[in-house]
């Protein structure tokens, strides 16, 4: 087990009504609160009112219209109206868009310099955020109870994950799996998927050292996906369902689940990055597209972890096959999983509309410099995982 | 899934040596730090000097013997010290006893009547706390990172676990697996089996609803404790497995494993604490005797959780059997590798000298009116267990 520090003080409410105990958190904060939310499905379900009713004594500024993949040029103009408004807290109504975007304006605000500053160095972490809450509407980033955010630059084509450090927890995250009743197969799918690829990116890093408790958690996330996901898309009212799907999207970054285990190579999450940074795709239907070939690929390097994935998550019967067979054997029920939710599996599927696109992602992937050595993955690897589900 | 907030802001310092963070982390405290520890092996086993290194910079006021069952007495009189030496910060440097009595007096000491009160009144939670932190000695109670403590009182024989609320999570916990390479095996199995127990009172509870990540993170645990525990006897310098047994017992008290499933009955630590008030035996010792009794009843009330238990715990093949068969196959499991690590599994093991202590037990708890009714269990049935472990 590698040496550690886990820290995440962030409130979770989590169930029925969950919104209806908003009023009575906020009121230690101050009177200026930004509403921040997407393309304004909560005006259609109800949401939006029932988070004004909580909001009924604060000053309310009211921003929808945070994007899939929010921008960087999004975000500047989010923090320059935060400034104009003297904002006192952020309230993020929405999925991993808006709930990201809701950490990276707090920070952003009262950073002197730009924003983007974070993104362009690795090493620099926002020292102070303004005070953020997150309602979740939609499970799949698990951004509702972390310090993490995406933002997208589409000058560059680049898309970039971070780790805001410690001053970037939410005070809170409101979570009623009841909220996700409206969404549709697609996007729990996508979401559900995410979760999924949040867990492998630790699953299978140090595979040479045994960490029973992380890895039953991941696996029961995992597994938790596999069998509630079909369930949801049946049924989108079930509340069992949505709720198992939201903690499974919650403890997947989280942090307890893969405490010790390292960061993984998160070369998948870049590989579907660049892919919604081009086609705009939902992220963990890009995901979807890229996660079968690169675990084929890792498969190879690593295949008795991958042989415990296909036993203990598919409950695939080994008996007599090597641990690669056995490991391959787990990465297509994988992709038959993919398919019977309705998830893609090619390029073609989420946007890509000629084969040169494959040369395009892998060049663009290595010029941006995202992929790390470790993994033995370079340009020609690159070319032919993408290839391979074009 | 039960509706649940969940909150935890205690930092954890995970990993080799990570003695040595303590000095930065007590930058930001005061000057006054209480050094509390229990019977003075740390003297023996060089913690004491590691620690006191870390604390050149301040007004040490060392307290030591904290007894294994702590005492509401030994409680009042460290909280009265607290407040003559004006102690700012209380560093709990031990197993469960410690760590508890280090929450129990930092409650105390800024609470302006008796600290029994908190255990007399059950609603009555501590509204502030001293700033604390524990360095873990001995794993098992899972009390280095959360808001519960266990306070004795011999004069009534009653043992009182209480969740202290949000005030009571100490600030940072220093876990060292290597700081516990030095217990011996008997008091190694007895905190891995404390926290197996403390996993199967939520484990089995709210059995009649499908909780995929709970159940699987709580198995996840158990498994690890049946994996690390022969390990860490066999070979007490093991890391990993001390570290894996360090890990099992944080997150089976942690919160995250058991959010939405209920408190559980709680019924076994009752029939524990009355033990280890009468015979001042090893909590995890005590445990041993009395969780196969209790679950063998709970069996016949709840067999289908037993089955699972029995299949995703000890991979028993059960095709064939009723739930309860299968069911009693896992706790014969459990009462095997019990008795493989040297635990004991009767009364007379731990101190009973006569038969008639099983009456005396049953009926002191139901004086103390610590059995509740949902479980079916009356004195009837108290003696019945007790005596068929006597």
């Amino acid at each position: 087990m590698l040496d550690f520090e886990y820290y995440n003080p962030t409130r979770i409410i989590f169930g029925r009504e969950s919104i209806a105990k908003i009023h009575s958190l906020l009121e230690n904060y101050g009177e200026n609160i930004m509403l921040l939310y997407g393309g304004g499905s909560i005006k259609k379900n109800g949401i939006f009112d029932k988070v004004m009713e909580q909001l009924r004594d604060k000053n309310v500024i009211e921003m929808g219209g945070i994007e899939p993949n929010p921008t960087i040029e999004t975000i500047r103009r989010y923090i320059q109206k935060c400034r104009e408004e003297k904002v006192e807290f952020i309230l993020g109504v929405g999925g991993g868009s808006v709930m990201d975007s809701a950490k990276m304006i707090g920070a952003g605000a009262v950073y002197d310099g730009d924003v983007w500053d974070f993104f362009k160095n690795h090493d620099q972490l926002p020292e102070a955020m303004l005070p953020v809450a997150t309602v979740v509407t939609l499970a799949g980033t698990g951004s509702e109870a972390n310090q993490n955010f995406v933002v997208t630059n589409p000058d560059t084509c680049e898309k970039i994950g971070k780790n805001g450090g410690p001053a970037c927890f939410p005070e809170f995250a409101v979570c009623d799996p009841q909220l996700t009743f409206t969404v549709n197969a697609y996007q729990t799918a996508s979401g559900a998927f995410d979760t999924i690829a949040h867990v492998f990116e630790h699953y299978f890093a140090e595979a040479d050292q045994y960490m029973p408790v992380q890895d039953g958690m991941q696996e029961a996330v995992i597994r938790a996906v596999i069998t509630e996901l079909p369930r949801a898309i049946k049924e989108p009212d079930n509340y069992e369902a949505r709720a198992n799907l939201m903690w499974a999207a919650q403890q997947a970054l989280f942090g307890i689940a893969d405490m010790g285990k390292g960061h993984g190579e998160r070369v998948e999450h870049k590989m579907e990055h660049i892919l919604s940074a081009r086609y705009n795709c939902a992220h963990g239907a890009g995901l979807a597209v890229v996660v079968p070939p690169f675990r084929k690929h890792m498969c190879r390097l690593n295949p008795a972890k991958y042989r415990q994935f296909a036993e203990n998550v598919f409950h695939i019967d080994c008996t007599g096959l090597s641990d690669y067979e056995a490991g391959m054997k787990g990465i297509t029920a994988l992709e038959d999983f993919i398919k019977s939710v309705g998830l893609p599996a090619s390029l073609r599927e989420i946007g890509a509309e000629s084969e040169s696109d494959v040369d395009f992602l892998a060049e663009e992937l290595v010029r941006q410099g995202r992929v790390t050595k470790g993994t033995g993955i370079g340009l020609k690897e690159l070319k032919e995982m993408y290839a391979s589900v074009y």
